[in-house]
């Protein structure tokens, strides 16, 4: 597979480049039965959108998506799901000026020595733009694991630069434009970007998923580990450099008789007394919430003057303009939501013929 | 696939348990002509093997690998690599005694949840002895990357509960036990591991791998980024609980400004002055070294009595013998090592049909 | 993988119902580099066309492509290609009488049966207008082999019931409505499949492909052989119940001294004195023309009265009305050929990897 | 993937040379709890094994078969099992004095081209000795489909030479050393193939497998039909140069209204009152038996002199000593066999996941 395509059984296809026409997913595996209508798309994709807020780019976009295949009656038929989004508010010309110099932080270098030549008008595939695609299959893969299995995904902007929350209070998270758990802190985090995007610079932070009510089993024993699949799921999206399941890297100072969870009955299931494992055992979900967390490099576009070099070898100073989020985790957290969601689906469905008995 | 493969054109797929008969992979995809012999796989073996310290397990295996296929010759022919290393110093007994219990932090619920039965000696496939195949198949990896881009692959224990390597000096790395660049520093971080033992305890740490000399081009745009792939890779080895590239999770923190890292020129080649980026941009390697981290928890095998259940769902205590490493990180270094050579010769592979011009 | 993939390296995805909006494909990895314009795509689509003939389906569709991703300045990126295809002329009201009948000869049973729900409108994906994805992507396909290698695709009619082309005249097959490579027998082809119309009844055939040219090493050894994956690309265009490669049936009345190819020298080429072998040895080309075959069976859709069964498991008659091509062949020549070019472009990159010293 | 693996949820990857330690394959994806025992493998291996009879190669191997992961305590665990079959009976005499010779009709030219170098020994992984992984794993898949749906697959030589199996009486089938279900005719095939060798010759032939019992459902509707998965699969098998499904190349001669089979109701189940179709329509199973033919081309080997070019591209003559059988239709039985069975057991774990309700 060339790298568009995410999934095992439940898979996605994503297509389109910033500038270009529109961009798309193909989903192929949903199974058939499903009701399924426009606006259960639209609803995740207008939390994805730009334009919100002032911590956010200033691009208007509908991102109005059009499902063109795969429905019947209302009802998902087995067959793929094909959905598009077009590009309405392309400006391509701040891109003119700097088509013959590599952005630091970006993917301008890297595309031009694989490739051989490059699509320099914003982004192109490395946009963030392409994760619309991810949220609009996301968006499928979450209204199934609701329906199901009630599965409750909820992703929230824990840090942004030095700013963390300090409390997770999950009714807040929608009603800041950070997306943060804790209303006092999210002031701040606002308050920090804005001040960023005045100096021309950005800041990074952290976004943190969690997944309720998982059930036990989910995730395959070697190399496709639930988490092995979510680091990379989470690791895939746009400027992300870190991914950790729950203590994470605070584990590297835990004591084996501190980290491990023991194993108690609550309610006749067997549970565990706390969740360092952040959900998951030897790979596979044990029933306790799913816990992940990602960092969030500062957005590379900044105003502020940049050393860096042109296609030619020469060295020269770049300012980038454009339409940017000065920090990227409020918008990243319905992207890393679609993730987890698609991980989830997916490791479902495997599990579906893991018993013998079961078949 | 069934999750016990890894790769895309070159691909290894792992079997055997921990107390099974023996342990093995198939290696598919190497290209024909390499020279390779047993002693190639020996080597790296070798390095991962149980019974070399104070601070490993006491199992005794010599872990002498046989090529059963795919060499002809002294060289290899295309055809699939089949290697395979016998159990000999096997010791069930311990696990008689626990095998209704489940072990807190281990697979044994998750896997009994998953498929209704479950081998419950030393872990089976969830053991860490499954990584014996993957050393060797890395130990191709290595090769084929070192004999065509001289790039070499470093792995050691950066850090151990909270001693953290202050200095990296590389050939200090395989003169102490805990494999740690630090000369100073392995010092405490042995004697901290030799205590945890005797307390009955385990510590946790972080091992970090740079891999120098990766050509610039290795990577896909979207979903199987550089880093995605090696994320999924270094997550996939038992015991990992978060994986970083470059700066990592201290990104969070950062200014786009701080973080970006320019570019320049020396010696005619397009450099960057710094390597926040871990040598990946939008998923793509730049040709600076390439740096991850993983964070290995404390080892979940401890002689500590733990609260648990056992399999019919009573409550119960359990104090986990056996032969286990009290740090997982000096043998999980050769481990980190293979899965980065395996990501690095698979993207290799694939970045050679990137360009209809060299084709 | 859900199935609407193909390819391990050039990798297509179909979506799209007969009558639902449209139906595209999207093809991922594509290299870079390689000159691309919707003409391209547009004149195979253009030999697919309904409506061409009066041996053809009476349904109008202009197919004009459009492509919405992948494509920079006239070349193609490395990123997905998209293209679309709007379904301009769909009629559903012969479909609302016979919703609840299962055609015979048809998928309409076992998509029910599969899926517990259908869509009953013209086929839905089981239709042949599903390959207008497959044609698109293959006139890449096509192009590629074309430019790197002068690799010539041609398809034909080799048979329409009991009529057989006598002579091979490429020059001949675009010159008449069937594609037949004789004239002579082209007439009778055609005519037979008038008089089959009239008669309310359709005509099976068989197409034969020739790839002219092919260099000697694509294909794996093992399951992955050229002519596997050839097998299963024809076998999985509609209608298709058959494939050969060579003489293929013939050689189980033909002895081993008969059958053998001898190898020979000519013009300073290793080469054969015949082809029975149709240019594979081992599931490796071996630089002799590919010539493989597909049987098509008659049109399902027939006008005729047939027995058959509603949904509700009463017995019922159905007449199959809706616009149909009274014989396959001619249209699915240009299918055939595509599905040829995918499989050797897949097989042509993979096999880029296959010696060491050319890496 | 390398070419070495099949299947998408039941996977199995084979790996050894006929001339090699061994030969072996992994079997990962098997579900938990299912009941196995190396008995369960012996028996269908033992119908595989040479030296059975005067019709086949007068090697002598004995084909133990040892299960090396995977099992415990008598049931599968959801581990991958691997199976290791030593080779015993190696003389790789006969190779010597041809190594520089291209035996035509084998794969010596092809795999030279492909990796510039080759194992002459006895085919290698070009070898029918490669199938005993497949027959391995089949069995595995034979035994599933049994104990949960009563599945049956038997298969059995219908053609040898120009004598065809006039009924088919599956009871016959193990009664003789040909495999045919005519013993009149068996007699006559036996005969011709012991001609065949005395004149250093031999014989192709055809085999058809039925497929028992198989519910309706299997199956993916675009490119990975039921159909087009038997039909890579089959075709995949050493020596097989086409494959046909129900009335095959037959419906090219036939009309719509002769092989449409009409549906109708049997003891209240829907069921077609012919099968044409071979028990598949759109690319999915639909209850009726599924019957698929392949041609076996005859054997390569022959002693009879023949022309060829070495590998120094100097003409030469060659004769093929070695043990070999001189018609590969008896022994090729439990391998088609085995294939079909492993496509079957595929797609019905796959179709696990179809239907949303049923989740």
């Amino acid at each position: 597979m060339a790298g568009s395509s995410f999934g095992n059984l439940f898979v996605l296809t994503t297509w389109g480049e910033s500038h270009g026409k529109a961009v798309g997913v193909v989903v192929d595996g949903c199974p058939a039965g499903l009701d399924l209508k426009e606006e259960d798309i639209q609803k995740e994709l207008d939390r994805r959108r730009v334009g919100q807020s002032r911590v956010t780019s200033q691009r208007k976009e509908e991102d109005r998506v059009e499902i063109l295949s795969g429905i019947f009656e209302g009802k998902t038929t087995g067959a793929p799901i094909s959905m598009i989004v077009y590009n309405k508010d392309v400006d391509s010309s701040k891109y003119e000026s700097i088509k013959h110099l590599f952005r630091p932080g970006h993917a301008d270098y890297t595309y031009q020595m694989k490739y051989g030549l490059r699509d320099y008008r914003g982004g192109a595939r490395a946009s963030a733009r392409e994760t619309v695609g991810r949220v609009a299959a996301g968006a499928i893969a979450k209204k199934i694991l609701w329906e199901k299995e009630q599965i409750r995904i909820i992703g929230y902007t824990k840090q942004v630069g030095r700013f963390k929350a300090q409390k997770i209070d999950f009714s807040q998270i929608e009603q800041n434009i950070v997306r943060c758990p804790d209303p006092e802190v999210a002031k701040q985090m606002e308050e920090a970007i804005v001040q960023a995007r005045k100096q021309g610079d950005s800041l990074g932070g952290i976004v943190e998923v969690v997944a309720q009510h998982v059930p036990p089993g989910l995730g395959e024993p070697v190399f496709d580990k639930l988490d092995a699949d979510l680091a990379k799921a989470l690791m895939s999206i746009p400027a992300v450099k870190g991914v950790e399941i729950g203590t994470g890297f605070a584990a590297a100072e835990m004591l084996g008789s501190e980290h491990n969870d023991p194993f108690t009955v609550i309610d006749g299931k067997i549970r565990t007394t706390r969740n360092h494992a952040g959900g998951i055992l030897g790979g596979i979900s044990n029933g306790e919430d799913i816990i992940v967390r990602m960092v969030v490099k500062p957005t590379s576009s900044i105003l502020k003057t940049q050393q860096t070099v042109d296609i030619f070898g020469h060295p020269a100073e770049i300012r980038v303009e454009g339409r940017h989020d000065p920090c990227l985790c409020p918008r990243a957290v319905p992207v890393a939501e679609a993730m987890v969601a698609l991980v989830l689906v997916d490791h479902w469905l495997r599990n579906k013929v893991s018993q013998f008995d079961k078949l």
